[in-house]
């Protein structure tokens, strides 16, 4: 933990430079590292307590809803991989293929998992007999490997990344379908009140939809790359698989019946979009609720008071105690010099930074610093537990509404192509009124050298957050009469 | 959850046929399942609830130790697999192979992690400079493959398993050398204190330890299938890692100096150990404290007292629901008899059932079935509590003493390679003094029919488990004088 002193004046513009500015930053951090593979990452320690956080909340939400975890092989044999014909289409240019074993060739290729439905729903069509079996609800919490050949970003875009992946089976359309939006608004809660990220939901185009999906809905949010980025995803299945995997049940009329299906997942991808909205010039700002750091204390002393300094830091440090757990709390008594500890800790965005001084213990007081706003105050130590509560939840509040500000402020209703390529071009997105086809997509591919549709928010959502309307209830290209609104963007 | 009514009479005779027994109980009672790829298997919800159990256990236990958790990547490229040669030597036939990604052939090929020795002190060898680096303790949950082509048997021996590894470095030798036991420790820790199993803690002999360690210590445990099992391992790798791996650090005397490295893990194996150990001719017995579920009320009911009982149920299961988590306890009220109920929930080891009738209702009392003795109680509703928070720890208790007894009764004292050769032909254990010679051990292993060395266990550990010595100290096959005690037999 020795601190870098010569960089301690070291801004890192963040803006200007983003392509820049966040692997440096996440590297300083040491969120993550490079590893011999490109496009596998290590995720160190401090990176992977995010994940933590976020395992822990989303696992508690999940086993209240009745689903289990499991754990099903990582390798799946070519032939039932493609048992879905567009599933397999989908994923099989990015499957890393399993050849040999030891130095034996395999009689079969096996698949490293791009995503689980098929050798999950091989064991659903033995597991699931009759209506008593139904709804069947199992995650899993596991890596994933994608073999893309796409220019890596860490946590973003990488080869192989950690996820939950929930597969669900139920009785009837209605139960399945109603379960994708109860999971979606789970994902906005690990967003929005966990991440500090506001995020967009609604329903994927028919292009962007998963391979072997009836529909897919999303969280979206807004990175300052300029793109949009698929925050989770939730999919209905409808039969598309529960007819080729043969897994049906008997009703109680001792009908034979195919199942309705469901699969929904996040990824630590969440992390890569939570550090990229929040972070500044001087490194990463991590909010309250998933920061592995919470509070840091730094003693300020010369030779005569040290003794005295040190010692009510350590009382302070037993008041907090009481607020956070013994490892989110760092005391830092090195050696080095306080500018350098505060280079240190704001780089590594920990969110409250308490300096303690000769005033401070004359006074019974200490001085905070919040690391989002860069903003300090004075607080006696009578008020200091209730401060730092309030100052958790302030700063949460406040990275929430910065990077909702920037959301709104970035989606531009456009009435024609070519008002969409402009915003497109000024590195914003667009909304507007669209009928929805595939064509028409792909047209706006080329048209604007790469954006995609975002989703089609669900119904109250613009309202909820703030954005702006298109017009008129026309497609903005074919001017067909529609009532779906849909988001355009560049996409990561 | 429909009753299979037909098999409630059914007894699954366990000591004479363990290896029908094993699989078809695991199966049964829905622990895990087949997968399509032999060695591979599904790890089901009610299984996969007993390795959460441990993981949260150890994982709070090494996090006060100071290890935090971390991911790395899934596959190490075959150059740098190959650094550390007795470490290749030991691995690369068990190595399942990447060789393509989407359609394009690797340029090199990529190991499936069959542990992560390699690709971690990679980055080890970037990360550690300075003596304030040190100690660097970092674990990780991951899915592991090794290519075995002997025959599969549920966690015991599988292809993929789901494990923790602990990676550390120290600045000196005698740091490790310390950690290295008191992981072994906490491994003993989990078998006792969690899964009711008492196990051995030692050291491997100079053949049978870790390829690439200086030494290897474990915890094993005896099988009814007549074989001894490595529980869990702590390795010490002393420099052979940060040699090759150019792992140093500059001391407070500006020294450069090499690291001194432990590795340490411990499987789902574990769940495989423990419920072959417990189980009998009805099925799974789940020690307490990682049972799924701990206890399941049986409402016993005719047309008439049904809602009276059903009601009393309801209100024992609120009772109860102070005591432990909600989805621990089950209230079946399902349609099946009380017998197929019975059959259904002993198949599945729950611990405590809870019966009640009317005559139960009347007496305001309980009928307590305890899983690991098949008895009966009376209980008024008054001492429920206690009564039921009692039998946990003294269920616990029975299955520790139970296991015991059979642990010193198969381990004898043997004084000759003949004597060995006779115990292992009666499916027990040798105990002998020896010298630890690797000639010795391919010897050993020739005339028994496969018998190994089990361990050296650690001083006090056979008077802490009652386990009788042999007599003269020198070794058992040439006779030379040693004071080192080894257990032999058949390993899984």
């Amino acid at each position: 933990m020795e601190k870098e002193k010569n960089e301690k004046n070291k801004k890192l513009p963040k803006k200007e430079e983003i392509n820049e500015w966040y692997p440096e930053v996440l590297r300083k951090a040491e969120i993550m590292d490079y590893g011999p593979v490109s496009g596998c990452m290590i995720i160190k320690p401090y990176g992977y307590a995010i994940w933590e956080h976020i395992q822990k909340y989303f696992d508690e939400r999940i086993k209240k809803l009745g689903v289990k975890n499991a754990y099903f092989p990582l390798l799946i044999p070519e032939s039932l991989f493609s048992k879905e014909s567009e599933h397999v289409e989908g994923f099989a240019p990015e499957v890393a293929w399993v050849t040999h074993g030891g130095g034996t060739k395999l009689g079969e290729r096996l698949a490293i998992r791009p995503t689980s439905e098929t050798i999950m729903y091989e064991a659903y069509s033995r597991w699931i007999r009759s209506w008593r079996d139904l709804p069947l609800k199992i995650n899993q919490w596991v890596n994933i490997v994608r073999w893309e050949f796409k220019h890596p970003t860490p946590f973003l875009r990488s080869r192989e990344f950690l996820w939950q992946e929930g597969h669900t089976a139920f009785a009837t359309k209605k139960e399945a379908v109603e379960e994708v939006f109860q999971i979606l608004e789970e994902y906005r809660r690990v967003y929005e009140e966990l991440l500090a990220v506001p995020v967009i939901k609604g329903l994927k185009s028919e292009k962007e939809k998963f391979a072997g999906a009836v529909f897919t809905s999303s969280v979206e949010a807004w990175l300052p790359i300029n793109r949009f980025s698929q925050a989770a995803t939730s999919h209905h299945l409808g039969q598309n698989f529960s007819k080729p995997f043969e897994i049906y049940f008997y009703d109680k009329n001792e009908e034979k019946q195919y199942v309705w299906q469901n699969s929904w997942g996040l990824s630590t991808r969440s992390i890569g979009i939570t550090l990229m909205i929040h972070g500044d010039d001087y490194g990463l700002v991590i909010p309250p609720r998933i920061a592995p750091i919470k509070i840091v204390i730094i003693p300020i002393y010369n030779a005569k008071n040290k003794e005295d300094v040190l010692k009510y830091a350590q009382e302070i440090r037993e008041m907090i105690n009481k607020l956070v757990r013994d490892d989110e709390v760092v005391l830092d008594d090195s050696n080095d010099t306080p500018g350098a500890k505060y280079y240190y800790w704001e780089l590594r965005g920990v969110p409250i930074r308490i300096e303690i001084g000769q005033r401070e213990l004359k006074d019974k007081s200490v001085v905070i610093f919040r690391r989002d706003k860069r903003e300090k105050e004075n607080v006696s130590i009578k008020e200091l537990s209730k401060r730092i509560q309030e100052l958790f939840e302030d700063i949460h509040k406040y990275l929430y509404d910065k990077a909702l500000k920037e959301l709104r402020e970035v989606i531009i209703p456009v009435e024609s192509l070519d008002e969409l390529k402009k915003v497109i071009e000024e590195k914003k997105a667009g909304i507007a009124y669209w009928c929805g086809s595939v064509e028409e997509e792909e047209n706006i591919k080329y048209v604007t050298s790469g954006a995609k549709s975002v989703n089609n928010p669900l119904e109250g959502e613009l309202e909820r957050l703030g954005i702006k309307k298109p017009k008129e209830k026309k497609c903005f290209i074919c001017g067909k009469k529609t009532d779906k609104i849909f988001i355009f963007s560049k996409c990561i």
